[in-house]
């Protein structure tokens, strides 16, 4: 219950082939059977309708046990190489972190 | 395991109090009550390392059964009045929605 969620937004960039989309995401997913605190991973293209998306296309969202764990990750050499690899082929990200709180209305 | 997560992140106005952003944050929670296709919300303020958050500070994460739903939602009455007082509050906002797919590396 304590985990902490870690959500990339983002828009690739103009002329990045299905196939290089495909082979990131995969990539991506294969960070949680290399980095110890990664402890799932999920993924989608937006289909939102209200237009307020701002052009991104994809969002990533991976899960960890603590923040520790993430700062753990960011600086992980699998996850640093990657990274470099990934953010190369992005036109916009955004990346934000949260413990998720249930509020009782 | 159809589900479809609607994620907004945002940023609020300088000069929201505190107690502003508890009340608007348990009127986002009390939606589930009030709207059928909204079945869970969970949200925590930004904790990111990275410097990628482009200064948005809280995420909010409802969980719907379909993409309707969520048209639904956006169109209801109750939401259109919440939104709006929301969105009065904040300085920057995305939203972006997305039916998670997990990936075997």
């Amino acid at each position: 219950m304590g985990e902490v969620k870690h959500i990339l937004v983002a828009k690739f960039k103009d002329g990045t082939s299905q196939q290089q989309i495909d082979d990131l995401i995969k990539g991506y997913a294969n960070l949680v059977n290399q980095i110890e605190p990664m402890k799932s991973f999920q993924w989608g293209k937006d289909v939102s309708i209200e237009n307020m998306h701002q052009g991104f296309t994809h969002v990533f969202e991976s899960t960890f046990e603590t923040i520790e764990g993430i700062a753990t990750y960011v600086s992980h050499p699998v996850h640093v190489e990657f990274a470099t690899l990934f953010l190369g082929h992005l036109d916009k990200v955004l990346i934000v972190d949260y413990k998720p709180t249930s509020v009782d209305p």
